[in-house]
């Protein structure tokens, strides 16, 4: 998927809000580059970054005959429906999407690929179903090997889920890249996936198999520089934990990146008290230093709900609670953030 | 699978050892009503308590009709063979135990289900093939609700894994019963899931679902007055972590035992350094307390490679060290622990 160019539709059919639309818009935003057009009858003709925030100048289109005007090679399907099936009135449309030759990109709960009428269009058409969600069937035990590469591995851990640890790694792996950094984001989920193009859904491993996943992230990408590996989940959460575990000794990372959202008291989906982050960090130290010792270098805050003056008092006050600098990489950019990279590591090789 | 008075055959063809044939060896020592014969034509007619060191007075016998003799209505596979595929000699005879009435029961990597031949011979003669490696279809995510069940939960914790958990709680769970308790044994590996004739095969659950899986064997038994959980792995062990923080989350206990093998300075299969006994106990303290507040209440040491006296000395040397009772099951009994269960919890309702 990582080496052909991708050209994207990104279909969102009567979804196209920052809500339902989420993985349009994070690839939107993130991969503009490779977004041909959404096709969306009800929002056809209107401008997308009035209702999403982003993708200003992106074409909205009402039907697939317009959307093969602007030459895409895949269909992302954009949205995550309540269930994650596929709605019955798209499969029409992605069976003659494969038959005018493009490629398949989901994200569903439910495989494409396993959708008869669908794999035997795509065969047909000699077209390519990629499920992201689907994680490969060879995967193993970890080794703890992890540690022995000679990528620096810094690892995206948090204090909730859902607390914008993706948005940190690709915003860090951006910036160090601006500086000369040979530098990849190591995308663990599906959304991150459809972004980087490749990437492991660490929710959907067989969990002998847990570590073993988050360490071949990092076997196949061990000739990196420097790798930004977003997280999963948190360690305090209930429901969470085990995936978050098994990235973390998995990747052996040596620094990690502390998100966190101030605003936020219990986690989500399943609530339960999130504890200061002093203890937290120390933590997390403890249990990544059973296999491989690594420090919180910095705090990644989210601020969305709070003020500008606000946002900034909280950056001061995090950085006073912890002695780590803090950001809100929305915000305020990446820089301070990859700074700390740069004091814990040192400069790329070839810095610019 | 509970419910049926099972009368087991367990077949060993060939590998009657205490290595090979560790399963066999397991419900011997613990289920011993349950095992009507052994099938191993190269051990037939011995002592199998000479062989196995367990097992005393149960016959060996070399052919499938000398074995029904015997009146089982089960036939368990009892050994785990490499790769955990099943030996293609032994098909026959598995279509041959279903044809004669056998249930099948098996632990194996290998789903005896998903053979089209045994799958075939079982329909047929309306038997059941029990693999407790398998899942059930409809694990999902955890509500953080077992914490709040009156069932109390001692789960095993571990320095590493192989360690003796299964043993510890088996034993636990036996005393307590004795002393009036009304306990349950909670298997969560293949050898405790046959022993126990129910459970969760813990490192086959998807990811996401590991501590929903847990979750759900203690709300199965919601009404118990307490819970032995069998522990896997080790929070500490570069493979297996995220298979341990799924249990420990998942279920929620209020105690733990720690288990601990004095003579191990490396963790199993995957070697790294295992942390000093109070790190350890401090920081499962910590962990477990992110979901439900958790104390470690004992030690249980495995001094199988130790004299008699310098079991005795670290014994000793191990209460010194951690403040907590310590002792070895198979050596001294699990009074002792459950002692420390009783000063935790009190007595049972009725104790005896």
């Amino acid at each position: 998927m990582a080496a052909k160019q991708r050209r994207m539709v990104i279909l969102t059919e009567g979804q196209l809000n920052i809500w339902s639309a989420k993985t349009a818009v994070s690839v939107m935003r993130y991969c503009p580059d490779e977004v041909a057009c959404v096709l969306d009858s009800k929002a056809a003709g209107q401008d997308i970054s009035k209702l999403v925030g982003t993708g200003k100048g992106i074409p909205v289109v009402a039907t697939l005959k317009e959307a093969l005007a602007f030459k895409p090679n895949t269909l992302l399907i954009g949205i995550a429906p309540v269930g994650g099936h596929l709605p019955k009135a798209w499969k029409k449309l992605l069976i003659e999407a494969l038959k005018s030759g493009l490629d398949l990109l989901s994200g569903l709960h439910e495989f494409l690929n396993e959708d008869p009428d669908l794999a035997k269009a795509a065969a047909k058409a000699k077209r390519k179903i990629t499920d992201v969600r689907k994680p490969p069937d060879d995967l193993d035990c970890s080794e703890n090997i992890a540690k022995n590469v000679k990528a620096k591995r810094v690892l995206a851990v948090g204090s909730d889920c859902n607390i914008g640890k993706m948005s940190v790694m690709l915003e860090m792996n951006a910036e160090a890249k601006r500086r000369g950094w040979n530098a990849e984001f190591v995308a663990t989920g599906q959304t991150g996936i459809i972004i980087a193009g490749s990437g492991m859904p660490m929710d959907r491993t067989i969990s002998d198999f847990t570590n073993g996943a988050a360490e071949r992230l990092v076997m196949e990408r061990k000739n990196r520089e420097i790798l930004f590996v977003e997280g999963q989940g948190a360690i305090g959460h209930p429901a969470y934990s085990a995936v978050t575990m098994g990235l973390l000794h998995g990747t052996a990372p040596d620094s990690m990146i502390m998100c966190h959202c101030p605003t936020r008291k219990v986690t989500r989906h399943v609530p339960t008290e999130i504890p200061p982050l002093p203890f937290l960090i120390d933590l997390h130290e403890k249990i990544a230093g059973l296999v491989c010792s690594a420090k919180v270098i910095g705090i990644g805050l989210n601020t969305f709900e709070m003020s500008a003056s606000d946002a900034q008092k909280e950056v001061e006050k995090t950085e006073t609670l912890t002695g780590l600098p803090a950001t809100d990489v929305y915000r305020y950019g990446a820089e301070k953030l990859v700074d700390a990279v740069e004091k814990f590591y040192g400069k790329p090789k070839k810095a610019k």
